[in-house]
């Protein structure tokens, strides 16, 4: 049986992540009460019939003022606003984390709020979700064998470093520590890329004259490659601008490669295309093999 | 119970696609026979020793000579050195069909080589298919609920197209006749598109200095979306040449879409990047709901 780590978890934004970590954390028992709170009543009474959250209250101020923990789960877009509403009103030894995607932006957010990072603040990044949305989404799995990154800084609370480490693993993660710059590259490279690509080519193809029967043929590939387009717009805007400039780096990188590509097939140079393919399988199937993950 | 349709189909080219047929023709009893030929006499006796096919002849001359079926299931890039090679040795009422993902480039061949599209060959393509290659990844169900579109010409033996389309049929896909060009078209947004970003994304991504790290973070986004780079580069280099002019098109379509793509995340245009994945989503939602595929 596990200990209780935190006695009063409150979550700001409790959606498909937020949910998912309360659903875990209490099965886990590594939490005492779980508080919700957030913009939207429907959504908290929504999460409190599931059974997601014990209560919530509606004013971030109050559903925080008794936490030890406090999780910020909205888009990260929305972070530094939810820092400037609470930070007045956090409570003395109360450790903070967040789920966003991007973490120099939660760093620079933070900055803004309270001039640094403040020790007890330890963002994270759970690598793990999908392409639906909201707490109905939730469940208790989620995080079960997937990777969470922490981005504590030097002067970081280790104490604290190790509490959300601890709740983390206590729901089925492994949890690594990095840098904010390696991680922002490494989330631009293997996920916000891909979402941007993914949106950006069913938005080509539903312009084109056959566009009905395009997704009437739609095959594997296709569906594979655009399930993410399915995901949460805002939530999306916010990533790809508060990971801008690592998301523009590797778009640059990439656009230059299809580039290219492009040549090689207008060329029909079947050598250089093999060449390329051949590349890509050979490290395709290297992943396939140290890292099959299920999702 | 099935009626036989064909007496003796004999399969040029038996890996993923061609040996599913094989297997789910059989099953279905509407093949008698299944002779087996193609380049490589291993692979022919791997076939055999499944029990895909019950014979082969290396000699693609010989293999043919009492078939009432041909089937060419070899890479696209080969069809009509194929088609040269047996064009004095097809038997009197043969029916030719072959699996080719790409039409025009199959019509094309077979204008080289008979002058004409003969009126018993009909050109097919059973979309369907994943990242594994040869006889060994072949299995009974890989047509089950799919589609095949076949491409027959005005001039085409109608009795030759039924036939073609009851096999497909029997094998428990769902048969669209379409024009070549159309065809193309569609393959090309759906299929062909999508294979080349993946083969280009996972090979962006494996030149960057963070590279091993990258692939060990990777998370389902990326996961999913380049599953089918693990795709045999031969086949996919023919592809990519075979359907040059429609690949090109799309392609070129879908690099201006990413470069507005680009340019809104540049200047952190919030509302412009909400809009494309808002019309993405929605678009994509609606596939979901319309053609809920397992693959």
């Amino acid at each position: 049986m596990n200990e209780i780590i935190f006695k009063n978890m409150c979550i700001i934004g409790v959606g498909l992540i937020g949910g998912s970590l309360a659903r875990a954390a209490k099965l886990a028992g590594v939490v005492g009460k779980v508080t919700g709170t957030g913009r939207s009543q429907a959504h908290l009474e929504e999460a409190l019939n599931l059974g997601v959250i014990d209560e919530f209250d509606l004013d971030f101020k109050i559903a925080i003022k008794s936490a030890d923990l406090i999780v910020i789960a909205t888009p990260v877009g929305a972070i530094q606003s939810v820092l400037e509403e609470i930070k007045d009103s956090i409570p003395e030894n109360a450790i903070i984390t967040d789920v966003g995607s991007t973490k120099g932006s939660v760093l620079e957010a933070a900055k803004n709020v309270f001039g640094e990072l403040p020790s007890r603040f330890i963002p994270g990044h759970p690598i793990a979700g999908n392409e639906k949305s909201g707490v109905i989404a939730s469940f208790i799995k989620l995080f079960n064998g997937r990777r969470v990154i922490l981005t504590p800084q030097l002067h970081s609370d280790l104490k604290a470093v190790d509490k959300i480490k601890s709740l983390w693993m206590a729901c089925g993660a492994e949890v690594v520590l990095t840098s904010v710059e390696h991680h922002d590259t490494i989330l631009a490279a293997t996920s916000h890329l891909p979402h941007a690509l993914a949106f950006s080519l069913v938005n080509t193809l539903s312009r084109m004259d056959d566009k009905n029967d395009i997704f009437k043929f739609a095959a594997g590939g296709f569906d594979d490659f655009t399930r993410v387009a399915s995901s949460n717009p805002q939530m999306w805007s916010d990533i790809c601008i508060a990971n801008k400039d690592s998301l523009i780096d590797v778009l640059d990188k990439f656009t230059d490669d299809l580039e290219n590509l492009k040549n090689a097939i207008k060329s029909q140079d079947a050598t250089e295309l093999k060449k390329q393919f051949e590349h890509a399988k050979k490290v395709r199937d290297s992943v396939t093999r140290v890292f099959p993950i299920a999702y």
